[in-house]
């Protein structure tokens, strides 16, 4: 059966399994900590030893693992046709791709890396107290990128143009992972707000927004689409 | 005409433009210094602020301006058939891509950015000594990937398989960069030095090491292919 190596809270594995239920192809969810790989299937799937890594049986036959998020996209969107995560024209896709690696690359290594890892990874790894200065840092980055997006939809329904793509995809999946440790100053961006609220009442997302990790529960607002 | 902005060193520059030269398609380069972007060309092209940036006029017409890097090379794919850089399989590509990100991000993140942006960057922005600390850590980090290279080309005559993909190109890119500062030990690591020297023959590789820093030699086998 198709299964997806995830982690809960990891934006590249949301993004991903978001990506999938757009596209109607079910799978089966495995919680891969790429730190307690002791069994070696994580390293075997990916070498990268990170998360996620599509194991997938495509309609050619066979079994394939794929990786890392960025060829996932590529590999679904050539390996099945509904529900596209791209546009169709050739500017349109280089806009998808541009604002997909935006948020999957740049927003992980200015923004996640100092949030969520600081405050998720480190007590799932058991190695103390997040780093405050390092918090501070990304929550200047934040609002950096909110107004970036903020901008972006002023001039357009999506971040990426007027149709859903893998750029919003890969948007939500990192603000909601930062929503979930009530992090994101949603009321400073209004625009970000009303576009995020439209992703969450998307049934692709509904699945995402109730997993839950132990000890660790999300603000009130978390999983209502009317925050 | 097609444009490409870069810098000389750069290895996600020097990857598209290799990826360009394979399939024929030249480009004018102008070199962007991200850090010197007085007037603001480089950021209208691409928000990041980050070469490369592909500024194409497509067989299908206008003008495209294409960022990052991976994003040029599916575009590069899809708008010109000639010198594919991806299999024609999904499990083919999947490799592919799996190890052009592995090369384009991953090493980037662990090798380049300790030594490469050490020792280069800091001294085009002038920002003083490199820290002897971040270059043993690259150092350190390169062997790994070095290794794993050589695992990959111990059953494989390319990276991602039989044929050369972009996921030689993306390697040779980072290590071509990474040899003009005489950083790369070959001579512990004989299938990558077989491989580099193949592709160092290539037509499309002789122009990229052709390209000098002022005050910044590179060493005596740098652009020899019998080195």
């Amino acid at each position: 059966m198709r299964t997806l190596f995830h982690m809960p809270l990891d934006p590249a594995s949301r993004a991903i399994r978001f990506a999938m239920a757009e596209k109607g192809l079910p799978a089966q969810l495995v919680e891969k900590r790429p730190w307690a790989d002791e069994d070696g299937t994580l390293a075997a799937a990916n070498p990268a030893g990170a998360v996620p890594v599509l194991i997938d049986e495509p309609p050619t036959g066979g079994e394939i693992a794929v990786s890392p998020a960025s060829a996932i996209i590529e590999y679904l969107e050539e390996a099945y046709e509904s529900g596209p995560l791209l546009p169709a024209t050739s500017a349109g896709r280089a806009e998808a791709r541009r604002l997909s690696a935006w948020f999957l690359d740049k927003f992980e290594a200015e923004v996640s890396v100092f949030t969520l890892r600081e405050r998720v990874d480190k007590r799932l790894m058991r190695r103390g107290q997040p780093d405050y200065e390092l918090l501070k840092a990304g929550a200047d980055a934040l609002a950096w990128h909110l107004d970036y997006a903020a901008w972006l939809l002023d001039q357009r329904h999506w971040l990426a143009g007027e149709k859903m793509t893998i750029a919003d995809i890969a948007a939500a999946a990192q603000l909601s992972a930062l929503d979930y440790i009530d992090f994101v100053p949603w009321e400073k961006f209004p625009p970000v707000k009303d576009w995020y609220a439209r992703l969450k009442s998307r049934p692709a997302m509904r699945p995402i927004l109730r997993d839950r990790i132990d000890g660790l529960p999300p603000p009130a607002h978390y999983d209502n689409p009317d925050f």
